[in-house]
């Protein structure tokens, strides 16, 4: 990753993790480690870790969002002010998003900011948010909405962790990757519409990094182009926020929220055999009041307008911003017909 | 301010609280202000930005450093969430340092970063603390351990507004220009030689926002030559913590702390009689051991070495690393003698 203010690597490769100490270098007599992880993590995968570095110091948080809290992120930052951490220790991520999120804000806080390192658990965090530095904890009900633009320092993929992922939490992680196909990659596109992703995981994970790196190089801080990787996630949070409690995974929500931003019709044909064939859903019952009111934030009525990120055809994205009644409009078509009818 | 990422413009001028509301785009139609001041300063300041404002929300806090906390955090982004902020929306500071930190924070967090402005009522703040983009609060008793680098995106010093400040406090915030003169300025430090630094605020605060933006220009992350700014800190630090309900300024532990530092005994002869000119203490009464503590966080007695800030002559500072137990014994032999004697 190539940024202004220096940039970082990003490690692709089966067995990373047994090497993590020295590639971060962890092993540095005296350097302090905080290692994040949560409990629905192989609890392994951070122990393995700490048993390559000089002085760890492992907490691991309440699996799901509500760890994405001030409550959990004062209990990092006490833990590495309780330990005496310097500017010059670390902090690493053993997780997903959630673990990845709280993390990489606890490091951007703790003095101002400390070394960042992620090492993603999930397909999720492998193929999209663990690089890009977005950083936050949800507060007051509102997800993300308290948080840091901070990069990390190195993020370390290592595929052999997905062993151990379920396999609607894999599937899931993986409507990211058809997203970034729809957006910019027909080869990426195309190798989903053969079924099996696992048999091509190496050419997913990084023919998705190195779309998601291309664009965050061009706009770290989200004031354009960045915009495109919310395609699929306007009506998708909505969706995950007003179903959220019937259980739909983030992925599974970005992967319904794709198909009504497909102008084309055919386009949005493909795209719903490709979900179906890698075993995410395309059907959806849904409130769209609540549905709406998540999607814009309007508590108004209809006032303002949305920007939302629309595909005529792959590699075509276009950001537009419509008045919020149009968006209604769709939202309200797309709950009768449950999306994929 | 030049910077990489972008810089931005530090306007010096009396009168300018007349005209903020303008120069700093808040009277935009719509576009949502938060002004955070504290009950220390003259409601009036605060009270004449709102009036320019299209729409603005005043927040007041309790005067001191107890309102830099998570829960007075929280209370600001609270405020903004819930009158619906987005990312061009605005955080303003009206106080002191306190309040600057405070409010640049939240400012940096809420939705990882809205443009914040300072418009500094205190002289610590116009000399020194608005500038710079350290912003932080403190956490389980230790200051400043959270928070972030985040520039302001402007900078109003109106110096009409330090007429309503105590002498007092007046005096204190010149231990900071006090500080720039011995550092870099030797005018700057000639001009308080003549006393009554009043008479003379415009060129005071010039030559000290100057020095410190070159300064900052240089070393934005303090990895290096921006530490030579913590002349007087590690020693002052100290005693502010040590003696801090003793009821000491945080200006008056610095000009303390500069002098052990003054390593050419004539220097710290023109330093001490500068201060004294200046209503600026000389003397102090501590604890060495409390002092020790604060000023290099040790805890384990004597090990390891902590970074001082040494003057040998104007213009001539230099970053030394000492041995815990020579810090221990200068403050030792500074407390048998009072610093000042």
């Amino acid at each position: 990753m190539n940024l202004p203010q220096g940039g970082y690597d990003i490690l692709l490769e089966r067995g990373l993790l047994a090497r993590a100490g020295a590639l971060l270098g962890l092993d540095r007599p005296g350097r302090r480690t905080l290692i994040v992880t949560d409990d629905g993590v192989p609890a392994q995968y951070a122990a393995a870790l700490a048993a390559q570095c000089a002085a760890p110091q492992l907490v691991c948080v309440a699996q799901g969002e509500g760890s994405k809290s001030f409550a959990t992120l004062q209990r990092l930052l006490a833990a590495m002010l309780q330990s005496g951490f310097g500017r010059a220790d670390a902090a690493v991520a053993v997780g997903g998003g959630v673990v990845g999120d709280l993390t990489g804000f606890a490091a951007a806080c703790y003095m101002r900011g400390i070394p960042f390192y992620n090492l993603p658990t999930t397909s999720l965090a492998q193929i999209d948010s663990s690089i890009g530095g977005k950083t936050a904890i949800n507060f007051e009900g509102v997800k993300n909405v308290v948080g840091a633009f901070y990069q990390p320092a190195r993020v370390l993929v290592d595929p052999d962790l997905l062993a151990t992922l379920p396999p609607r939490q894999l599937a899931a992680g993986f409507a990211e990757a058809i997203k970034a196909g729809v957006l910019a990659d027909e080869a990426l596109l195309a190798l989903f519409e053969r079924g099996q992703p696992e048999a091509h995981l190496e050419e997913i994970l990084l023919r998705s990094l190195t779309f998601k790196k291309n664009i965050v190089e061009q706009d770290e801080r989200e004031s354009g182009l960045r915009r495109i990787l919310n395609f699929g996630h306007t009506i998708g949070h909505g969706i995950e926020s007003a179903c959220g409690l019937g259980g739909l995974l983030h992925g599974e929500c970005v992967g319904l929220g794709m198909l009504p931003m497909c102008t084309d019709p055919a386009l949005r044909a493909r795209l719903t055999a490709i979900l179906e064939l890698n075993h995410l859903p395309t059907r959806v019952h849904f409130d769209p009041d609540a549905v709406y009111a998540a999607a814009c934030h309007d508590k108004k009525g209809g006032a303002g307008k949305t920007a939302v990120i629309e595909a005529a055809a792959v590699g075509r994205p276009r950001i537009t911003t419509i008045d919020n009644s149009a968006l209604r409009a769709r939202i309200e078509r797309e709950a009768r017909e449950g999306i994929g009818a």
